[in-house]
């Protein structure tokens, strides 16, 4: 494609870096901010840049949070003694928009994939066992959920980590395989996604 | 939707402002920049407000252009004497990349159309006429091609222009209206296959 102008050409090449937006949604897109009033490219620009710098994570749960610890780590009517173990930030939002839990969580940054070069040091296990411990003396934790992908990878990283809280003799528990195999958790849809958290079974390595 | 932060609910509310992007994609993008190196969103914004701020326009033809007159315009392989009329920039690209045509163009910048309140003072129907006179010593224009949309307000818009030009003695035409290419007859509209019909051509072997 043929671009009248190079400063076209960059905007489309960077809008089309984004997933799932390839060349000519990207021109559209382009021509629609060219379009409009300056003070519609200006927040919008100001939120993205904002939005990458001034992020911050939960010391605790290491989910999105405005201050050290997150909303929900902070929520007095969350029930302190489950924690739900997730892959990454979609994940805690997916399970938040079902409304059929109402515990912690805690955000992994990923799943263990030797593919890949993920090894459990890479995520926050130790921050996850550490936690756990932590609460011992005022909120024990007496179950953990695993609500992991079906991928070969989930179901590594759920391995490892029902091994080590075995040691730790608390109650792990998955969410329900009412996710087809091989499915994203993010892409699930949220009557599925809820109700295989109600039905979640008791995770046996035997 | 609930969002874990501020920062977030507003890059989604901005992104999503953008055509063809609902709420759900919008957080999927959000996510997505925030899991990249802050390069990424840095150039990203860069992009668009360069865009937004730095733009020209053609003061001939008003397309974009990076200069005061557009490459096209200053094109020395151009046909000068032919000038295709389109209403704005993406009809401009659309037609360049069907390398069928090798005149000049004017963008209108819109159609007339008094529902919304675009009289042909809005406009660029009387550049229109100046360019013509303008050029009339040294590439005088003899055919103005009228690419507009087949809507009530782009036939208005023609019709109009028609006028104007028709005192000036320069042949006008219209782009053809008809079946697509690869469309079938059955599944074509009434009134398409009637105008089709009406406007049927010669058909030549040869």
């Amino acid at each position: 494609m043929n671009f009248p102008s190079k400063l076209i050409e960059d905007a489309v090449s960077e809008i089309s870096r984004l997933p799932g937006i390839g060349k000519k949604t990207a021109l559209r897109l382009t021509l629609h901010i060219l379009k409009q009033p300056e003070s519609f490219s200006q927040s919008l620009t100001a939120a993205i840049s904002k939005l990458r710098t001034e992020i911050g994570y939960c010391k605790k749960c290491h989910n999105i949070a405005d201050q050290e610890i997150c909303s929900i780590c902070l929520g007095t009517r969350r029930d302190r003694s489950t924690i739900c173990v997730v892959e990454d930030i979609p994940d805690v939002l997916a399970i938040e928009n079902t409304s059929q839990y109402n515990g912690l969580y805690h955000v992994l940054g990923g799943v263990i994939s030797p593919i890949q070069g993920i090894g459990p040091e890479e995520l926050k296990i130790d921050s996850l066992l550490n936690r756990i411990d932590e609460q011992l003396g005022s909120d024990p934790v007496q179950e953990v959920i695993l609500a992991l992908s079906a991928t070969m990878e989930g179901d590594t990283t759920s391995f490892f980590i029902t091994r080590k809280l075995k040691e730790k003799g608390i109650k792990v528990s998955t969410i329900a395989r009412g996710i087809p195999i091989g499915g994203e958790l993010e892409y699930t849809d949220e009557v599925t996604l809820g109700r295989s958290i109600l039905t979640r079974v008791n995770y046996n390595l035997e």
